[in-house]
């Protein structure tokens, strides 16, 4: 049973950024050498995201707009997290838990099995500070 | 290490549609020849979802429901992506986004170690068109 | 390969609740005795969810709120599943499908591999009844 384990950092300009980390999930796979097996790709921060959609920049703008305005808008001052700790990222944590924090690629005759468009991505929902994501494969 | 990969094809009838897809799961562990391990289930496109939840038809329709109605209704004018593309499915990429597009079962003593309740589901949110599902079992 | 299977019975006092499980997370990787490897976090309910984020209970009531209040209000009348079957909770259901109902924790050089602010909280959507979460760790 093989192993190998990645980090990357960021430190995005913007506060919200997606950011497609596809070509790092491959390099690690091939660092562990599996032909069959799994990578986990996971935010090591509970204010971003790592998710699996389609790399098309419209796209991304409809997603930040769509967390915004549907699922958890940024007001700092509806929030409880934000009142009792001086920060305000609530919302941050929120889009978080709805996007997810993290993915497993299957990996098939020592590729990512990927269907046509899918691509990994990083979803900074917090930023302009340095944030990590782990990668790990695992397999023979 | 035992490894196996199914992949199952799906052209539904209708645009949204929800399929139980259980027993394909366990067809695939069964192959794999596992006691212990995992069982990876994962769409191959970016506008499906798999999930676990209820057998329950009332049920389904209430999710596609609410994925209109209160997650991210179908509207093709409002996305950049449609506009940017041609197409009009911007909203079946938010739906998998927040539903999810795979599971991860649990196998033990040779059996997929669910609830009582847990089924695993399709959801297809942009059908009417081939497309597909991985199912990788892992284990020993 | 070793692998070990751990589950955990909650009875919550309140209907919803928010519980951190992360030391549970961490004794089942000991018994397991990995160094590396993955620790799978499943609710084996449809009306529960497993995720990781913050230790902080202005959140976790800002969860709550955010769940009935944009996400999926209780509102037993407009859902097919609860008139149907005579159950309340459909909610519930939707709760655990935006939420997910279950993490994997990456485990390397014999540790859960999380960043600075990552703990594992089950979340409980219909309770004042038992339900369980599996525990399951894989790896070497």
């Amino acid at each position: 049973m093989k192993f190998h384990t990645s980090y990357l950092t960021f430190n995005t300009k913007r506060r919200q950024e997606i950011i497609d980390i596809t070509d790092e999930v491959e390099k690690c796979r091939a660092a562990a050498g599996i032909q069959e097996g799994m990578v986990l790709v996971s935010a090591m921060h509970i204010s971003a995201s790592v998710f699996v959609n389609d790399h098309e920049s419209g796209l991304w703008q409809d997603i930040l707009d769509w967390l915004e305005k549907r699922i958890a808008p940024w007001s700092p001052d509806v929030y409880r997290h934000n009142s009792g700790t001086g920060e305000d990222n609530a919302a941050a944590h929120l889009r978080s838990l709805t996007v997810g924090h993290e993915v497993i690629v299957p990996v098939t005759k020592g590729k990512l099995d990927f269907g046509p468009w899918q691509r990994v991505f990083y979803g900074e929902w917090d930023g302009q500070r340095s944030k990590r994501v782990i990668i790990k494969a695992m397999g023979a």
